[in-house]
């Protein structure tokens, strides 16, 4: 899962950032690799199964290619790796692929990078909570029936979480990282010491998928399990983005955290390959891959379940990542006028609400498209991360390109072609995932990715438009004084009013109150005691009486403040509107709205200015 | 089904009637029969009904009685009916239960009428769309086992239509009453030539309820059978409250309208009854006894479809009743300060919507508890009605006592008398109802009723407590001049500062802008840009910095108006925001939200009057 930004996102709650962050605070190499690599370890949980669910197509015969292809995308892994090591050099400030689309491949590029950033973080949180209940489901299988309502239920959890605004330290997801990763090593090395599985309970009494007559194992075929397989890899651009989060030598220390991130995934990888070949293992439906694995190597015992729950929490977490993440990358689109500018004020807790609720809105959406199944969704999720993947590679020809011309470092042409190749694979790998997966889900990502885009330029176009007629960057008229009538529109008297009166005789040079009246013969004979009232207070201040047939509120005295403000050119016509704050919360239901319906009517329907004033009655 | 108003509820929506209603639109005997008489006649279509479920509990023994019952039943009719032209003759501003007990018997007792007069509203809802679906289920038995999700959508179908707003004339109900009394008059008169039933397609299939073993009949069961029956008698009250909307002479036309009424209803449960008894008819589930009986009359051709469509229609229109006098009911309660203003507030759509949506969430509800079932309403509804009927009853007893003591009307002993019976009968049919049904739902209202008097009393002390700090009814202080410091947040320099500024001179005696500040690097070079923009502008204003640590953007401000409001002591301070309303709807979205999270921070910690002022960009 890609994290762009500049700063550390799962560290710190947006708006809540101390002052200054002190450099012991900052991350070493190997905290930096437990609290980065988060993602990128959880992918392991649906990456190897992609790969045999694919091959399996082709029977026994072609779960035999597991290995090879797992090799093949170890080798891709390590293309990615050492490219990342360059942009962690190059972009010392952070590299997301929309910073490098943005430096070097211009404005549309980095778009289309921030557009399938978005649609990640989105596929993220639905592919992990799938994974992450299917782990679940593997432990309990009469569980199965509901996964769906299970996948929505941690969404909710996680949902719930966020809009609370618990956010923990990074610290904090250290410890299940380093669990899972370590159950993982204990699975694969006793596994590489059994011949035989020395359990199979999982695998019993379901369904094989398998087909049982050997088909052709094609080229096409191997090129659907890579792509597929690559769902990964996801997750290892995270260290790459968040650079400044390590402590001096920062790009060093980065480096350091990138490779061991390859070197641990990539041994993940192959080593569960292994034991998939040598266990002989098939996809059953409703029992990860990982689950017969962890069956077959350790027993279905307590060490089975202790994988399925490290997976699960794992998963659920990788899942919370998103729920930081999209708002920073948010933020820095709304800083380029590409996104609303409400996500970059950092300050409104109530945004984030909305930000957290519409993703979450999104990703049950997903989940319920997917039906709560994991391998519907991860070749979708694997298309974006692709189109990142390659923008960023991209950017770093240019970049060589550019430092050459620049007279730059020695060695450009060895590390053009690295990320050329780079670029190449991951390209290769987000065609194939798209095209043999068009119909499953892909399309959605095809339909959406443009969709985005064009939003962000409609946006911005927009803000274009508002800032041109806001004059922005240039020196506004003088300020002036206007004559200033304020009218306020009273219904009763009472102590309100007179507080009412002293604001609009503080804030005007006239006042005028007003007061609606209807024909109802009920209706004027308050409007008649209100008028011998105001006659025998006498506060020096006119009562205009609006006549109007129907029974509105809000309109005709807008129609007279859109009058009053024609008749008097170079007035600043201000409505004062006084309300009652009573004492206790539920006492607001009291209240009349009275206030609400009439600003509602001014405010839509002249320019006049709206004074709201609040008389507290505790 | 009570509607209790003075104005004609159906006729005109809330808010929308015209200033004058001529004479002529108003109501004669027979179109305010067949306008007002709606809730009663689709009555007929659950009362017979629930008799006949009660006596079947004895067996075919028990159904004997069904006759004896019903007869009962219409005694009753004719007790009410009498004490309605009573009513009539004494309210004749219309008197709904709510109006005679206020009048008669104090503040609580009128507070209890009008708590069941809600809980009859709710109740109608779901009790009429239940029954309604039991007439579509049972021309179309295979959507029996939907008819919970058939009643929500009927439901979700008439919430929408009130939504929208559209009300009909009165007029509009006209047709279909007299389709349904029409084709239940055939219904009977054929029925009444047939020895035996023509067609039993409708009860042949279904298991029969009737116990075989014939038990006795007790005094309790034929008690329970009337209670239940008396089910019947809603909605002959909505004729003795609506009498305003009556042409002159309005007393002797309601009045005749009301026999007529107490007359064709009487009618159509003699007759329905002798039918039953006629054809034998038994209890079956899923059909309803008004379906079996067009069936065992008419045949299972076209007619019998006719009689259950113009049932399920005239039963949806008489659901929708209730969303048109609740409002109406609530508007009085909150003029006499026991419900919350708002509801009197006839100029508010939106209020208007958030009472439609409250009364179809409530109706869900019951609609969900009863699972669709009208038998498990009717009870329930018929506690309601019975409460009103006695409130109603028991004032006009008390009406004609205080009448003959001022030396009023010479035959006051037996006009008390007719309503006393009629109290005592109602009183007792709400009690025995209570008891015989408590545990199936009657607890229900035992428990709502209370607590929405206490509801009511407890927002009259709220409005008296307010009143009383507000001086309402006496002469408040004279409204005073203050010297008024007018502070404008700024975050950017563009026209619409200079507009802000030009609005706070016009408002103000003293102007100042302030800016809030944060110790980030890229925030400090925007601040250090606004200042110097500022110093070149020059505009006359003082541009105070606000520093603060952490990144709030309402806090700084709210804290800094609070500071000078209390330094200066007798100035009127008002914080005016500015924003800039763009030229389509969508891009508000763009909006960053500033204003709102001032004016939220300012409103809940200052006294501050917010002014806010909407540059118009289009």
């Amino acid at each position: 899962m890609s994290v762009l930004t500049t700063e550390q996102p799962d560290a710190v709650p947006a708006g809540e950032e101390p002052p200054d962050t002190g450099e012991r605070h900052r991350l070493t190499a190997v905290t930096g690799l437990a609290a980065l690599s988060l993602d990128a370890m959880a992918s392991v949980a649906y990456g190897p199964e992609a790969i045999v669910l694919v091959l399996a197509g082709a029977g026994a015969h072609g779960l035999g290619f597991t290995m090879p292809v797992t090799l093949a995308i170890a080798a891709l892994l390590a293309v990615l790796v050492a490219s990342y090591r360059q942009v962690i050099a190059a972009f010392p400030d952070g590299g997301g692929s929309y910073a490098v689309g943005k430096t070097h491949l211009g404005a549309r590029t980095s778009l289309v990078a921030a557009a399938s950033l978005v649609l990640d973080y989105v596929l993220n949180v639905a592919v992990a909570v799938t994974a992450g209940v299917a782990a679940l489901t593997s432990a309990f299988p009469s569980l199965y029936g509901d996964r769906l309502w299970l996948c929505l239920a941690v969404l909710a959890l996680i949902t719930g979480v966020n809009l609370r605004g618990i956010v923990e330290s990074a610290k904090a997801f250290i410890v299940p990282t380093v669990v899972f990763v370590g159950s993982i090593f204990v699975l694969i090395v006793v596994g590489l010491f059994r011949s035989h599985p020395v359990s199979t309970a999982t695998a019993a009494g379901h369904a094989s998928v398998v087909a049982d007559n050997a088909t052709s194992v094609g080229a096409l075929l191997l090129l659907k399990a890579f792509a597929s397989g690559c769902a990964a890899l996801t997750g290892v651009e995270a260290i790459a983005n968040a650079v400044p989060s390590f402590r001096v030598p920062r790009v060093r220390r980065a480096q350091r955290a990138e490779i061991a991130l390859g070197t641990v995934l990539g041994l993940m990888l192959t080593g569960l390959s292994v034991l998939i070949g040598r266990f002989h293992l098939q996809p059953v439906e409703g029992v990860t891959v990982l689950a017969q694995l962890a069956d077959a190597s350790l027993g279905h015992n307590w060490a089975f379940y202790v994988v399925q729950f490290a997976t699960m929490i794992l998963l659920a977490l990788s899942a919370n990542t998103s729920f930081g993440g999209l708002p920073v990358l948010l933020k820095l689109l709304a800083r380029d006028n590409y996104a609303p500018h409400v996500f970059a004020l950092k300050a409104d807790r109530q945004v984030h609400r909305h930000g957290v609720l519409a993703l979450a809105v999104v990703s049950a959406a997903l989940l319920v498209f997917s039906g709560g199944d994991t391998n519907t969704l991860v070749p979708m999720f694997a298309i974006g991360v692709f189109v990142g993947f390659t923008i960023a590679q991209v950017g770093m020809v240019r970049h060589w390109w550019l430092e050459r011309r620049a007279g730059g470092s020695p060695g450009w042409r060895g590390k053009a072609l690295l990320n050329g190749f780079g670029a190449l694979l991951t390209g290769v790998a987000a065609v194939v995932v798209t095209a043999s997966k068009f119909s499953e889900g892909a399309w959605l990502i095809v339909i959406a990715l443009p969709l985005l885009v064009v939003a962000f330029e409609t946006v911005h176009r927009a803000y274009g438009r508002i800032g041109e007629r806001l004059g922005l960057g240039r020196i506004p008229q003088a300020p002036h004084r206007d004559r200033s009538l304020v009218i306020v529109p009273v219904s009763t008297l009472s102590r309100l009013t007179s507080e009412a009166l002293t604001s609009a005789a503080s804030l005007g040079d006239e006042v005028r109150a007003v007061t609606v009246c209807y024909p109802d013969p009920e209706d004027r004979a308050q409007l008649h005691a209100l008028e011998r009232a105001w006659a025998d207070w006498d506060p020096g201040v006119e009562l205009v009486r609006l006549s109007c047939a129907r029974r509105t509120l809000g309109k005709p005295i807008a129609a007279y403040v859109r009058d009053v403000a024609a008749a008097e050119p170079g007035t600043q016509v201000t409505v004062l509107i006084a309300e009652a704050e009573p004492e206790r919360l539920w006492q607001r239901l009291l209240q009349n709205q009275r206030g609400a319906v009439v600003a509602h009517a001014v405010r839509r329907e002249t320019d006049a200015v709206i004074c709201r004033l609040r008389f507290r009655l505790h």
